[in-house]
């Protein structure tokens, strides 16, 4: 095991309801005056908003609105944003979305007690300050309420960066399963396979003697194996959904990925095919990912047969471990199917005749330096290789 | 699941020599004058004590030091503790040892900031005001590094009480693996069996659908069970005592017990032993868990067969399933044996004559109603059958 820090003091609360004690929270975190960030018209007609505004309004607390968060979202609301929250002196942002909606109040909570441009913390500069962030999370997937991170596409040439600090952190992040109800189901099923891949991203590391992180992932895969179908296909399962939500917070602050590299190569070549066919980022994933076991399978047979023995229930073959390897794999893809998510480049809308570009830019973009991944270091050629598995 | 709420600040840094940043880490957390509190002279002889010491002078921290924390630790020196701060103007409370230093410290640094008797705290008062606690942990088991708890024996009258405070945490935690490498082998198995002791009283719930938690915990007992001998049979193994270590922190810092209901009636039970005999918390806690599993085991063959199969490796008796349930506490048993810890009254010094007197004071004392436990709950006739199968 390496040596690490860990760090994740945000204050999670979680229920039903919960959204209705937003106004307690801010005020208790210091906030008066507050961002409410959100993103489409769901959060409006659904009524989560007005809750919200409500529960603000009972403490007292005043209160301005940015809305129009889109997936993937743009510097230029950002930019809007930073400028609303210095004109109307604002003190706390508040979160009232999905992890674009996170991600999106994290630059404007940093962008706003900075004199430069914002976008200097996208590309490198450390995160020092931000106003405070609380979030009321809609959907089970992207980790954002509990993690130090944010994505943001500049719209200037259209590229992703992402920007980390501590500081970045929501002091409080409300989790009401109930929210993530009514999503559609196919919606569903990508944050599922979103959280399965931020496992199995931690899951695949060069580090030996990792016993607790490797049974801490095991343990969260085995509960959104049961957990996830079920919040796919009863949307009236409120259960499933509180499930699949939790462990979607537990799989990316970092609790499983302590004390070992970890691999995200997957998700650097999943960002070239969203980016390059608007797909869906968990649907992306669920065709990268079992291409990349099938490739990278041979550099630690051992991890790959206990993954299919105590996640997939697979036999071991003593006599032939790569067998238990691949039966794994083929389980996985398998669940993704059975969840409604794509396997394979037509089924994504992508083109064999992309994956030279792809490769290149996964490789070689974002200040890479012709390499990606921490558990197999993948070149341009193993990326297109990966690729072409997923025709 | 139940609505929760799930809070852990406490920056963890774990892994060799951390503990030489243990200034750096006061600094950035505020302290400028600190008390150094420890245990016993295993920390002098050590030179554990020295390096910590170095580390504050290098960032050029003043510090004073109190020494003399003994297991199940006393309201005389937190008094003492309380004075030397205030007159030294302390600002930060370092603790240097195990569970009961920790726990020393917690009590010191509520009682410099408050005007009436500490003891105030360990009766009901919710304690809101503290001054910062940092740890230099030194043994796997007791949790309180990353805990809002702390029990102090009041020496008058010789009764244990808590206190509990989200300021209680600790706003650091330094635990390094290689400090716990030092200990007997018969205190590192007190500390494995408290460790599955935490995660056990938390898995026996009445809440239903928590598969994700449930997860957690079989996971990270499955983790201990490989770990755990090896940390007690191996004591050059870094890597053993590192996995039990973060094990744990993980084990009570509540990741494995929110939105469920908790038993805790075994841990009520064996503090009548210590009490009385004087035996080590561990090992009073492994003769407890096996009785009292089965005397409540029919409340919930199914859980009790969960616990069997995914964790023990027992094969389901699906005709019977009671089986399934007796070969898991079986197993249990075993291991516990095999690790050294006793498994009966005689071997912990324990009379059949008290179990009247104990079953009355666990149902009775502390302020309770004439029952404990969460899971299954027990009057004082259903305690003394337990402590009966004890026998």
């Amino acid at each position: 095991m390496n040596n690490f820090t860990f760090y994740s003091p945000t204050y999670f609360v979680f229920g039903r309801d919960e959204e209705k004690n937003a106004g307690k929270y801010v005020r208790r975190f210091g906030g008066s005056r507050v961002l409410i960030h959100y993103g489409g018209n769901s959060a409006v007609r659904s009524g989560l908003l007005d809750r919200v505004k409500a529960s603000l309004e009972g403490e007292g607390l005043g209160y301005v609105l940015l809305g129009g968060v889109k997936p993937n979202p743009r510097s230029g609301l950002v930019y809007e944003g930073i400028e609303l929250c210095r004109r109307e002196k604002v003190d706390f942002v508040l979160a009232v979305g999905g992890g674009s909606t996170i991600d999106s109040s994290k630059a404007i909570a940093a962008g706003v007690l900075y004199d430069g441009d914002f976008w200097d913390f996208y590309q490198g500069k450390a995160v020092t300050e931000a106003l405070p962030i609380g979030t009321v999370l809609t959907i089970a997937a992207a980790g954002s309420e509990g993690s130090p991170d944010s994505v943001i596409t500049n719209e200037n040439g259209m590229y992703k960066r992402g920007a980390h600090g501590d500081v970045l952190r929501p002091v409080f992040s409300i989790l009401n399963p109930a929210l993530t109800q009514t999503l559609p189901r196919y919606q569903v099923a990508c944050g599922v396979t979103d959280i399965m891949s931020h496992l199995l991203e931690r899951y695949f590391t060069t580090t030996e003697e990792v016993e607790v992180t490797d049974r801490l992932i095991e343990g969260l895969l085995l509960s959104v194996l049961r957990e996830g179908p079920r919040a796919v296909n009863e949307p009236e399962n409120y259960e499933a959904a509180a499930n699949v939500m939790w462990a979607g917070m537990l799989a990316h602050n970092n609790s499983c990925g302590v004390g070992r590299t970890q691999d995200w190569a997957s998700h650097d070549m999943e960002h070239e095919l969203s980016a390059l066919y608007d797909c869906a980022h968990g649907a992306g994933l669920a065709v990268v990912f079992p291409a990349w076991m099938r490739y990278n399978m041979n550099r630690d047979i051992k991890r790959f047969a206990q993954l299919a023995v105590r996640v997939w229930g697979c036999q071991m073959d003593f006599a032939c471990p790569e067998n238990t390897a691949k039966a794994g794999i083929e389980a996985f893809r398998r669940f993704l199917k059975s969840i409604g998510m794509p396997t394979n480049f037509a089924q994504l809308g992508a083109k064999e005749e992309d994956i030279g570009k792809m490769a290149h830019t996964a490789c070689w973009g974002n200040g890479r330096k012709g390499t990606i991944g921490g558990f197999a270091e993948l070149n341009e050629k193993d990326v297109s290789e990966i690729y072409r598995l997923m025709l």
